[in-house]
């Protein structure tokens, strides 16, 4: 089965665009202030960083599921870099550093695992060319 | 000036997650719902393809500002396919539809070739290893 992500953007007024996506999300957007947009707005340079970002969580949590490991939490923090590439600006590079909170006794090998494989089969990790590194830290929660 | 761009993620609850873009913008994300995620959330999938919509509109504006050329909208779908890559799924193929309204007599030329080097320097478009198309059409609107 083929599937297509669509998103439709609309400029609203000055440089401020209205984004509604395919799965419902909608919010209104601008360039990143340093090009003379908005803040408190998402940018397309926020919304790449985010989609490698949530893409590794996900997917992340799928591979746990399917090896019956549970976690307490997750976060983490995306940095993308911008840079030149042949001559054209790009994100050049993200790096992740994920914060997984795990009881005693939690499979740590597993969670390793599944963290590396999360980089290697993200669907929006396989979709940039961005280096994309993945630097992660367990803590264990005692208690 | 080397530009970062950042953002967080942390797991709220279930798979369903809080996304923080380092510009302001705040929102829950999911899985999409036929990798067992929420309908009405924002998803990476969606995230990626809005991130080269939302490039080459911004990326478009900055260049007919610079040649003093006025429009009346724009508008633009993206389509984000999946496929696969050297055994790897990723968003193999995005295509750009964006409709200009322009009043009589603007330089349809100019329009033109702004859209050509929007798709050419959007910093998002350079970051995608996805084959991008851009697919336009110009409206002339008349009083």
């Amino acid at each position: 089965m083929v599937h297509v992500y669509n998103s439709k953007v609309r400029l609203k007024e000055g440089r401020v665009g209205e984004l509604t996506c395919g799965n419902g999300h909608k919010t209104d957007f601008s360039a990143p202030p340093e090009f003379r947009g908005n803040t408190g707005m998402l940018t397309a340079e926020d919304a790449l960083v985010a989609a490698v970002n949530m893409s590794i969580m996900q997917t992340f949590l799928h591979l746990i599921e399917k090896k019956g490991i549970k976690i307490r939490g997750y976060e983490a923090d995306a940095n993308g870099i911008l840079g030149n590439r042949k001559g054209n600006e790009c994100i050049i590079r993200i790096v992740v550093h994920p914060k997984i909170t795990i009881d005693p006794g939690t499979d740590i090998d597993g969670v390793e695992l599944c963290l590396n494989e999360a980089r290697k089969y993200s669907i929006i990790a396989n979709s940039t060319h961005a280096t994309l590194v993945v630097e992660h830290k367990l803590e264990i929660q005692k208690g």
